[in-house]
């Protein structure tokens, strides 16, 4: 990894638009723009300008030239990476971009890496690995949930919670590898009382934060949702009767274009991922004919499950009026005890009120739609917004959603379990140190205190160019 | 066409990158911007700032933080449109460019119409129209000769020569119109000599500009080609030849995408753009049979035509070894003087050098190649260059692309032949001052000096938001 050379790269996204950034890293960057820059306001030296300033010029080659442009310029450590920076604000036309970068590479800048300019700014001390990752995660998040979460782990609130418990801990490491080069005199440097009430309050965040994973991770990634129901329940409708209203909401903005997901929701700032919708849209819900092991098969992968009643078939086929239903739910409920399962009666507009009614005292607890009238959807929304309690995210209580933090919370749990357990079974110091020390490792990995190449290499490569 | 209300729109191409920048113009952007913006560094007032400043902060509605962003202060006269200008630039999430465009809607901000910030442009005197017409066709260049017209044309080189004749010309209008008003007098302000003078140096000056237009509009859509030949010669193999390498000369530059057009190449700077393209790679020149007809289509419809000899059949079948085709060439340049056709003799690597000097001595001025072994296909781009003749590029003389400027030449000397033949035939100043009048209308809209509000509509509806 060599961070002493000046990189370049296109930081706005590819293709054509009003205005392309281009922004240069590294030492020699405003010297690099200095060289091609010609101010519109007589001869005007960048590297005599103040950080933080703005200039408009053309970049010239050789008289050729190439561009009117505004450039920003940022000088070390005044900057995103605490290098001098330069950014280049130019005509969004691609020929135009290439023309620049290529410009700037033939004398001596370097195309930078995936995520370089974000590596710099964590080698740099800008931020830390944490918050480095929540840039990646800011820029890919799509709905006001996992833009909270990456808003939240950028601005430091995670980070600064487990740097604090590892500075108390590394203290507490400290006076106990103290002890041990005195353990001839058998002093005790570490107050054992409050190292115990330490390890007590390790152990329950790290456990808070590890279970606040579970809810993390969906809300990043969407949480995955099964609609499941006999042929001709109306599934198809459901969900278009669902898409459409968020495909309208989502076209009200002018000027931006948002790839609307074919299977993906979002209500009240929450992604929702259907699973498996192409088999339901593909058969339009009519010769589809799903087995109960097909029907298992996505329950296992859904954490919320849309059990859909066809209202009008109960009343034909059914006495009972939806009591086979209700037992079918119970079923599922208690072979996936963990799954939220919500029940929707369907096609209520072809039912009299007395046996909506019925339906309803019988089926508890069940949504009334017609997919078809479009009546009971927004009830639907409602209900969905509420099982998924977002509450928390709101509390502004951290919540974690990044796989590799998640494992290294459990490996520095596991490490400060034995830590507890060396404490209650009178474990000699130096071995209890051991343990603190792997737990200090793995709470360090978090935050990058300690960090090896591959795993720099591994975090940045996932980066866009240009971050 | 309100322009004091304040507009706001993205201004980096639609999708997700490392940032994105979103552009504010009018009174209020400033102000506006300051309400939701928390700098990082203590309270700072952005009314405050000096104008080229840039500030690092956050944009945050009610507590809520929408990003971390940099924030760009432009003072009225000192931005692009003349008026208060800021751009934000933040993470590049579309989610994110939604929120803040969004949140800037709700208070009172508009969306800007396309093309609306080089509109403003305009109207506050920043640029004049054959400028701000040239910001699209910059922002649209995809060749190093599409480019530098536009770059030429936005520098004010064709706006700065029209904009001169158009006022001695209104001197000389002035000063006849003058005459008219001591018409009983008969004094004659305008000296008439300089004025047929004038005359001359205009006629000349619009002749040379209307007769740069068939370059300069070639050069700005690419210059059409027509590849013709027997089936079997070798086409698409030519074809694929030049465009892979150009391919490969594209994706040299990580970083920047640049969608490959199927059927343009471009060859020292100059778009090429090959026509009917389809037929010859579909048919993948095997069953493909043209007939005559067709072939007149193409070429009518090329500036330039590729005419392929099939080598090897003409070995084989023809004794003459070329001397037929050079006859069918000759009818085609007859019947198309003013196309330019070059003769390429494919499949040589399957000739003895006996052969070739034949084939070469009976149709002379000829390139030989072979698309399969990929020989010869550098002097056929070096042939290409030569024809297209771009020296008058690089003299930096005006060059005319824009057919509303052409259509306003065209118009312009029409009436200065009026003029002129007024003058040859002792016509009566008030007449003649008529057709100066209009030649003077024709002049200025070019550069705006005389405009509708349907003009301008046309014109900027035509731009990408942002711009």
């Amino acid at each position: 990894m060599n961070i002493n050379d000046t990189i370049i790269a296109l930081a706005t996204p590819s293709g054509i638009g009003a205005i392309a950034v281009i922004r240069l890293s590294g030492k020699d960057s405003i010297r690099s723009v200095n060289t091609f820059f010609k101010s519109k306001f007589g001869n005007k030296d960048l590297l005599k300008q103040h950080t933080h300033t703005l200039h408009l010029g053309h970049i010239i080659d050789n008289n050729r030239f190439i561009d009117e442009v505004l450039v920003s310029v940022f000088k070390d450590p005044n900057s995103y990476t605490g290098e001098n920076v330069v950014e280049i604000s130019c005509h969004g036309s691609v020929f135009i971009q290439q023309e620049i970068i290529q410009l700037f590479i033939k004398n001596g800048i370097r195309l930078a890496n995936p995520g370089e300019f974000t590596l710099r700014a964590f080698l740099n001390g800008k931020l830390d690995l944490s918050q480095a990752e929540a840039v990646a995660d800011l820029i890919a998040s799509d709905s006001k949930a996992s833009h909270q979460i990456a808003m939240q782990q950028m601005r430091g609130g995670f980070s600064n919670e487990i740097e604090q418990l590892r500075q108390e801990l590394l203290n507490f490491a400290s006076l106990i590898e103290l002890e041990l080069d005195f353990a001839e005199e058998d002093v005790e440097f570490a107050n054992r009382d409050d190292f115990q009430k330490l390890v007590y309050k390790i152990t329950s965040v790290l456990k808070r934060l590890i279970e606040s994973f579970a809810f993390g991770n969906v809300l990043k990634n969407g949480i995955p949702v099964a609609i499941i129901g006999e042929p001709n329940v109306g599934k198809s409708t459901l969900l278009n009767a669902l898409l459409n209203e968020e495909k309208a909401i989502v076209s009200e903005i002018a000027g931006t274009t948002r790839d609307a997901i074919e299977d993906e929701l979002v209500i009240e700032g929450v992604a929702y991922r259907f699973i498996d919708t192409a088999g339901i849209r593909d058969t339009e819900d009519v010769v589809e004919s799903i087995g109960i092991e097909k029907t298992y098969e996505k329950i296992e992968k859904a954490q919320l499950v849309l059990f859909l009643v066809d209202g009008e078939k109960e009343r034909k086929e059914s006495r009972s009026l939806g009591r086979g239903k209700k037992i079918e739910i119970e079923n599922i409920q208690k072979k996936y005890p963990n799954k939220k399962i919500l029940t929707i009666i369907n096609k209520v507009d072809l039912l009299s009120k007395k046996e909506i009614e019925r339906l309803k005292s019988n089926i508890q607890q069940s949504i009334l739609i017609s997919s078809k009238e479009k009546t009971g959807i927004n009830k639907l929304k409602d209900e969905l917004t509420k099982l998924t309690n977002i509450g928390a995210l709101s509390n502004n209580q951290t919540i974690v959603s990044n796989s590799r933090h998640f494992e290294a919370l459990n490996n520095a749990l596991l490490e400060i379990n034995n830590v507890q357990n060396g404490i209650d079974t009178n474990l000699s110091s130096d071995l209890i140190a051991i343990d603190i020390r792997e737990a200090l490792s793995y709470l360090g990995e978090i935050t990058g205190k300690v960090t090896t190449e591959d795993l720099l290499g591994n975090i940045f490569a996932n980066f866009c160019i240009g971050k």
